[in-house]
């Protein structure tokens, strides 16, 4: 019987989304939880100048955390965190508000070291509809520009918190893999938050990859879901798209009150006008068995109790994000 | 028989939007075309800073000609120029991208001075879609809330270069009158940056204003139109909605040369991204016979060789703007 532990521990472990609040007590328990690699994504309504300074804060933890935190630009830079036994850092964002109107802006971030670009969050913006927009009339004519230079110069697109139909349409223009970096299936639980078997299936069938989200609104037992509920929704979209194309996108916001400011904000459309959900205010707890970094271990355990074989689990830890990420960010010829 | 140039003098003549490259000569025109106020809108992608900074030319314009223009931000102040003999200068916007992501910035800049915003060119933004996005889903969210400030603060919308689903359901949710300030019937040439007239009708119902606009590519002739096509146009819009709800709204784009620079900027999506259309380097005359603010005088003669009569035509060269104005510079209650 295979080691759940020693499996943890030798694994690749990426995590396709958090947005706790960042702190060096948060970067220790990216590494008592052993995540190799987290896509660091709190950025959600930030415009160009607050775009830069989240890079820069960025570059300030990583200069002041770098005994247990390193930088991530390329899947070797992933391995060589492995190896050194930090954390690798990718800088993302939630939206593509801080490239205001500007195109050229996506290649001056990518060179910034931002590798992961949600196209928007919840609502409309120049490129396309978020999910809590009432019309979705799909990727716009801007946003298929912007989409074009993410693919050039090398930016993973993810989709969790945007619009199905602009969701399709990114995936049916994308020249790249994209992500649904943190999601749960709206066929387990009917809420526009989640997402519809054919979005799973079209963004495997692009190469790209579903991030099982711990998102507990979007499960079925909600607040009283455990790791097994879960494990029961990533087992459907492993069942959906083959285990080729399914990974792990926490949605881990820890250290964040709720309600408090950041929630707060997060929920306005663009920080300051109407509250779009009530998910800034109303408790949400993570699935029991895996409510901190620290349980992480656990979910291997899980994994392997249900009979899943060590490469299927490792494909989920990590090496499904691997392939996305390495074919997303090679630049195109 | 009525003398057409003194009705033309003592006329209040509004002219719903032009684009020139201002200057003291341009404003010396508008003097001897006797136009008695102008929406200066010549502002299309600009950002936030950007915005502040055409409230700031403007300053400057009216500081250092204010022998013969005039800040309008009332209706009084439009009779005012008229009784000083000099041209009163509404600062409008063909976009709200100045406003950015904030909602706060409506009432930030109707303080500034200005008057009148189309709520989007061409394409998509925050709020809503212009003529040339592919596809319309009409006013989003945020545009919703945009539109609830411009209402309350007092701003007058306008609709020219917005799609017909945005549009709409602009009419359909605003408090006050709106105005699509520059447009052809599509009735008259089926081109997309002409209106259906289901929209006119909507927006004279709900009390607004049909600025019928000089554009040749929106009239059946095109650049061999003369100003009698003009004014079928003009009659067109009258039949159809009343000549309470019709005006002038030349889009006169004077000391532009076309191709250049401006024009090259304005056709492309936020002034930078791809190109939309092919005005920028296609020639376009104005109808002969009102080719200039210079002839603005034989528009009236026109009007009145046609057998319309003294108070109609008075209607069309500006009473009915200077009530679309007021009733949208009201605040609300």
């Amino acid at each position: 019987m295979t080691d759940a532990r020693k499996l943890h521990d030798n694994a690749i472990i990426v995590d396709g989304l958090q947005t706790c609040q960042w702190s060096r007590s948060i970067f220790e328990e990216m590494r008592a939880g052993g995540l190799t690699t987290v896509n660091v994504s709190s950025l959600l309504w930030e415009n160009f100048r607050e775009g830069i300074g989240y890079v820069s804060e960025w570059k300030r933890f990583l200069r002041e955390n770098d005994d247990i935190i390193r930088p991530v630009r390329t899947v070797a830079d992933i391995h060589a965190a492995k190896a050194e036994g930090k954390t690798g850092i990718i800088i993302g964002w939630q939206n593509t508000s801080p490239l205001e109107d500007k195109l050229d802006y996506v290649e001056i971030f990518k060179d910034l070291g931002v590798g992961i670009m949600q196209l928007t969050y919840n609502t409309q913006n120049y490129s396309g509809a978020g999910y809590l927009e009432e019309v979705d009339s799909g990727l716009t004519g801007f946003g298929r520009e912007v989409l074009a230079e993410m693919n050039r110069v090398g930016v993973l697109c993810d989709l969790s918190h945007v619009g199905d139909k602009t969701s399709a349409d990114v995936i049916a223009y994308s020249k790249k893999p994209v992500c649904i970096s943190h999601i749960l299936p709206r066929a387990l639980r009917d809420v526009k938050r989640n997402k519809p078997d054919e979005l799973f299936v079209a963004c495997a069938e692009k190469g790209g990859l579903i991030g099982v989200s711990l998102f507990a609104p979007g499960l079925a037992a909600g607040n009283d879901a455990t790791v097994e509920d879960y494990l029961d929704a990533m087992s459907y979209v492993i069942d959906l798209v083959g285990e080729d194309h399914v990974g792990i996108g926490t949605d881990f916001s820890l250290d964040r009150p709720r309600p408090g400011p950041w929630l707060l904000w997060a929920n306005k459309d663009k920080g300051t006008a109407r509250t779009l959900t009530e998910f800034g205010s109303v408790k949400i707890s993570k699935p029991k068995g895996i409510q901190r970094m620290t349980e992480m271990p656990n979910l291997t355990a899980r994994m392997l109790a249900r009979g899943w074989g060590e490469e299927l689990v490792l494909k989920l830890l990590g090496r499904n994000w691997l392939r996305v990420l390495d074919a997303a960010w090679t630049p195109m010829a």
